[in-house]
This record gives structure tokens, C-alpha cells and sequence, in this order.
């Protein structure tokens, strides 16, 4: 279908109204593009600033399908619309990248493992998980502790579980949610690989960088990933793109990687833009975002190249104090002008992502610097005591 | 008032539906703030991508006021709000940069060359004019021709005029403008020195750019301004501070000047984001629309840090033929991956200003490789025969 708004040119909508999509947005509106918003809710992250909202429910096909009716490509900012529901819109003829075959892999990561191993990629030895004995049979294979991980429905650290023994084990395949099990990988440090792709296939991929987690989440990004070696980083960059293709995947990838001493292990798939590369927005010079818009309209890619020769992200979580964020602001703001701030409208509750910040390099400084940077004024935004 | 939207942060509101709004806007999703326009139609370029949209006339002061109830902080996307609405939103403790007493100076040019001449600013010779018998003693003063400008409500070149003999300024005062005349400067360019700065009275300066101007309208802005020497860019810069602080500009001030064998002189000036520093989006680290915000909340200012050693930036005009943009992107993407892409949404007409393309030196890459992306990216999304 040819939906068209402002000079002629496409409206994309974007299901989900969180983050991804209020960034979507930002690039949207220099590209003259028309992006349209599902929302659940008028105070969500991305409804409290674009105009083309809808509100409904991601998991209501009625919904998807009066929202789809006035787009010319649907496309997401999270994993959560089930499979079913995509291929009803895709059987309606609406265009929706990436497809419901692709997004599968990001949505399950059972089906995402097998395919994977199929396609002969290294992922760390996993068993989907049905009994007790199955955990018990796999853990005498790999050792304990391990990891299980829900199938579906899992992120920044919910649905997976470290495991010390086989009665921790079955507390959690009590709950009945459907479980694999992994290897716990002994990994030097994640890293992650972005490609975007369009339906014509041309790909392209930002360097490769290293994120950092705590409890589950990702709270620093740097890039480039320091001290990776080139050919590592083309290895990095190589499966991604590969599994880009395979999987058939339209607009951002990203392959979240273990390092390890006997080489990568791909961890999970993401199929939108992620979090790895909120850096992008500043630190190269075609953003995630943007990207991601120019795939899923088939048109040509945007050059990857950086903007500095570090640039590091890191999360703003929200702080013991919801208020005070005006003053944070100006202190930060006085405290280091070279930082960019980007700040999300949500409601503040402690440990959830409410913002970033990005820290490029100045002339001559050093990774050390620029990492100090970003941390102090994640923290600063933060508040309280950190 | 303290008027605050999500995460407490304040509600700026911008009277003016036009792409410095849309720009401001981008800038204001980045730091979590809300923006409320004041447009006059659902299809103004800011009204088609925010949400916090509200239609009214700017020479409404019931509009303006109610609009004005809901923001802790009014700014401007135009000059044209009659100072005396300005002045009346003032009496009613409305917080509006910039102010009245300031904005004058960019809304009447006759007031501005009186006050820059009284500050012993440089500014070319000028006359006010209310007869013909006015304009031949200036004539016969400078020689012949001279310039005649509307004292108030022109842009873009309309409101200027060269006029070669008497006969010619007969007819324009006929019309009965509010008119004054100026010497025709032996200009040999036009700079531009662009600046913010607080209430507090923090001012920052962005590098001095060369403009380039065709019938009156600019079409291609060059950072730095190649071929300037350091003592003139300072002296420009330091014009455009001492300018800010004397008449008390909060916001951005963009300082048009004309470069001629004798030194600078003042031609224009701007009190709002300004065609003069688009640029700065990716070309410095802190944007002058991220800076008109910080500016009018008072928060400290941002580093203009340059991304790039040249950035240059080709404005886009409406071409003979308004459909076939989709194409035209599409192709201009395939041609120039690095080149980026502004689109304010508007209506296409010919000659109007309906977006914008900037292009930043890659590593090695020369000034006028530069410009020729930026000029050819620019015609190819005009189309047609250039």
C-alpha cells in the first residue's frame, strides 16, 4: 500500500510508544517522514511528543489493524506483539518489517538458538526445558551453575536465571513458563554487533562495541568496543550481517555477543534499535533511528562512519528521588557542556531506564575520560546516592 | 510560573509553527522537555510532528495569552508578534525571551540601526525615510544606488529593495511603508556570527560562517567562514557577544554581517534559532536549537565544539515539480550516503524554503568537495532543471 503524508512521503508506524520509538521520531522529523505511534498510553515515552499517536493495545489484532490501515510500512520498538497477530497483518497485505518469520528469532530464544545453531553460528550450548530431569540431564552435560532462561517474554535481565542446583531449578519450571537452559559461559566481557538491512538487502554495520551490564541491564555502551582486535571485529561484524541476511531480517539487528577465550558466542537478537547504540545518535553519523527508518522504507543506507574516536553511552536509571530533575539538569549541565543529555519523559521508579547520556571524545582525550564522563553524569542524573 | 511537564521539566512554549519549531522540537524530545507551539494551521511544518500544538493567530493576545497560561517560558520561532502584544504578556508576569525591549531591535531595522549606531557598532550609513526629498539628500550623500528597506515585517529579501534613481524610491515611498534607506555596500561577503546567551548572562559563540545569498534569500551557509583571518573572527564574535549582553538578547542572536574592504559591518540581526547555524544539528556538538533551549531556561550553555573541520549547509527550495520527493531521496541517498537530509514538511512552492542538506568534511576530504555535495544534494531534491 502507498500511504503517504507530508510531501509525498511514506508514514511508518511504529508499534510501541516507549523510547525507541519517541527516538524514531527525533529522526523521523528530519527526514520530512510522517511516523505514526502506537501507543498504549498518552503519558508514554514517545506519545508525549510525537502527534500522529494512536492508543490501543499491541496484542488487540482490531487495534493493529485500524492503526496498519494508514501506514505505508509497520515496523516496532519491542518484541512483544505476538507472531500471530503479525502474520493476520501480513496476510491483510500490510508491508511489516521486519516480518513476522524474522522477528521470531528476537521474540523466542529457543527458535532463535536452533536456527542459529542450524545456520552453524556459535552460541553456548542450550536444551529447551520441560522437566526437572531435563535440567538435571543438562546440567550433567555443562555443569552447574546454569542458566534458564524464559523461551519468550524476557528483558534487561527478567526471565533469566542463574542456577546453582537442580532444586533452585525447579522452583522456577514450577512456574510453568515454557524454559531453556544455557551454559553459564565463562565471558571476559558482551559486546555487541549492529547491522541495519533493507528489503533490497543492502546492509551496513557500525563498529562493533562493548556493553556492560549490571544485574541483567545495560548500563554502558563504548565505541568502539577498546581493545578488539581487527579481526575480531570483522568476525563480529561478518555473523551479524550473515545472520541479517539468513534470518532475513529489514532494519536495525543487533547481535548481542559473549567474548570468551575460545572466541564469540552470539547471547541474544534484538530487531529494532537497541540500546547498544543509542550512541549513534551523536557518535555517527547516520543514528540508529535513522537507519532504521531508511531500511524499512528500502532506501539506501546511511554511512556508519564515527564521530569521535570514543563515544560512550550510559543509562540514566531512575533514583531513589523522582524530583529534582530541573536542578540535576542544570548542574549537570554546568558540571560538563559537552555532554549530551537525552531524557526519556517517563515516570521515574528506581532501577528503570529513564534516559542516557553520551560522551564523545574532545581532541586528544582519552577513553578513560570520556568513560568517566558519561558514568558521572548518568550518576548525576540519577541522584541520591549512587 | 512555574509550569512543568514530564520528569518536572519545564513546558517551553514557542510562538510559530514554522521549521525552527519543528528543529527546536527535536532538540526539546533530546533533554525530556515539553514544547507547546503556537501554530496557525494543523499543516504548519511544527505542527505536523508535535504534539503539544495549539492553534491560534500570534497577533491574537487572547490567543496569545491563553497559549501562554500553559508554558513557563514563551520564545519565538518569527519576529512577528507586534511588540505591544509582547509587552502586555510581560505586564501579565509572563517569562518571554526574548524580551520585548530586545526583540525590537530585530523587528524594526530602523530601531536597530539607531541603537548599533548609538553603541558605536558598525553598521552602514542610513537615513530614515519619509519623503523623496528624504531619499535625494541621502543619495546625493552616498551616490546612487542606494537601498531602501521596510523598517519593519520584511524577510528572506522581501522588504528590500535597490533602487537606482529617484524615480524608483518614488514609487516604493508611494506605497506607504514605514521606510528607511542605506548606503549600497561594496560588500565582498556576507558572515554570519551567531551566538546565545542567558539570563544569567552566560553567552556562547559559535564559529563565524560565511553566507551566501541569491535573490535575497540564503542558500548556502559554509563553517568556519573559509579564509577569515583570527582577528576579524574574533572581532565578529565579539561584536555578536557585546550585542547579546547590551541589548539584553536572551536565546540566540544571529548577527548577519557584511565583510567589506574597510571591515564588518552590521546588517541584520536575529533574536531565535536562524538559517545561519542549521549547521550546527550535526556540525557542533551542541546545536543552536539544544542552545535556544538552554538559553531561555537558564541553564548553563553547551559546548559549540565543531564535529568536523568544514561543515556546509545548502538550503532546498521548491522546485517546479512538488510530487516525486520519495524518489528524489531515495536517489539522493543512493548518491551521497554521508549527506544529511532536513525536511520541514511544507507545502512545496517554488523558490520556498522547504528544507535543508548538510554536509561535514570526511577524514581528508577539501572544502570544496564540501560544498559540492552540499549545493548538489541540495538541487537534486529541489528537482527539475535547476
Amino acid at each position: 500500500m502507498t500511504i503517504r503524508g507530508a510531501m509525498g512521503l511514506p508514514v511508518v508506524g511504529m508499534v510501541g510508544g516507549g523510547q525507541l520509538s519517541r527516538m524514531t521520531h527525533q529522526a523521523a522529523i528530519a527526514l520530512g517522514l510522517s511516523l505514526r505511534v502506537l501507543a498504549d498510553a498518552t503519558h508514554d515515552s514517545a506519545a508525549l511528543v510525537a502527534n500522529g499517536v494512536v492508543l490501543g493495545e499491541h496484542t488487540s489484532l482490531a487495534d493493529l489493524r485500524s492503526f496498519a490501515a494508514d501506514c505505508e510500512v509497520v515496523t516496532f520498538d519491542h518484541e512483544h506483539v505476538p507472531g500471530e497477530l503479525i502474520e493476520a497483518l501480513e496476510a491483510d497485505g500490510v508491508q511489516v518489517y521486519p516480518s513476522s518469520a524474522a522477528l521470531r528469532h528476537a521474540q523466542d530464544k529457543l527458535v532463535m538458538r536452533e536456527r542459529l545453531a542450524g545456520l552453524g553460528a556459535p552460541v553456548p550450548p542450550f536444551c529447551p526445558i520441560a522437566t526437572l530431569a531435563d535440567v538435571e540431564g543438562f546440567g550433567r552435560h555443562v555443569g552447574w551453575p546454569l542458566v534458564l532462561k524464559a523461551a519468550t517474554g524476557g528483558y534487561d535481565g527478567k526471565g533469566v536465571w542463574v542456577v546453582r542446583t537442580p532444586e533452585e531449578a525447579a522452583e522456577i519450571i514450577s512456574s510453568g513458563v515454557r524454559l531453556m537452559a544455557e551454559q553459564l559461559v565463562p565471558l571476559q566481557r558482551e559486546l555487541a554487533a549492529v547491522v541495519a538491512r533493507s528489503p533490497y538487502g543492502q546492509a551496513a554495520a557500525w563498529p562493533v562495541v562493548e556493553t556492560v551490564q549490571e544485574d541483567g541491564m545495560c548500563v554502558e555502551v563504548v565505541a568502539p568496543a577498546p581493545g578488539l582486535s581487527e579481526e575480531r571485529a570483522l568476525e563480529a561484524q561478518g555473523l551479524a550481517l550473515r545472520l541479517a541476511q539468513e534470518l532475513d531480517v529489514v532494519g536495525v539487528l543487533a547481535v548481542e555477543l559473549f567474548e570468551t577465550a575460545d572466541g564469540l558466542l552470539v547471547n541474544e537478537l534484538a530487531m529494532r534499535p537497541h540500546n547498544s547504540a543509542h550512541w549513534t545518535i551523536e557518535g555517527s553519523r547516520t543514528s540508529q533511528f535513522e537507519q532504521h527508518l531508511r531500511a524499512v522504507l528500502d532506501y539506501p543506507l546511511g554511512t556508519t562512519q564515527l564521530t569521535a574516536p570514543w563515544v560512550v553511552m550510559a543509562n540514566v536509571l531512575g533514583g531513589p528521588d523522582a524530583e529534582g530533575f530541573d536542578e540535576r539538569l542544570h548542574m549537570l549541565f554546568a558540571k560538563d557542556p559537552s555532554l549530551k543529555v537525552h531524557l526519556y519523559g517517563k515516570e521515574v521508579r528506581p532501577g528503570r531506564k529513564i534516559g542516557h547520556v553520551t560522551a564523545l571524545a574532545a581532541p586528544g582525550e582519552g577513553l578513560d575520560d570520556v568513560r568517566r564522563r558519561a558514568r558521572e553524569g548518568a550518576d548525576h542524573l540519577r541522584g541520591g546516592t549512587a
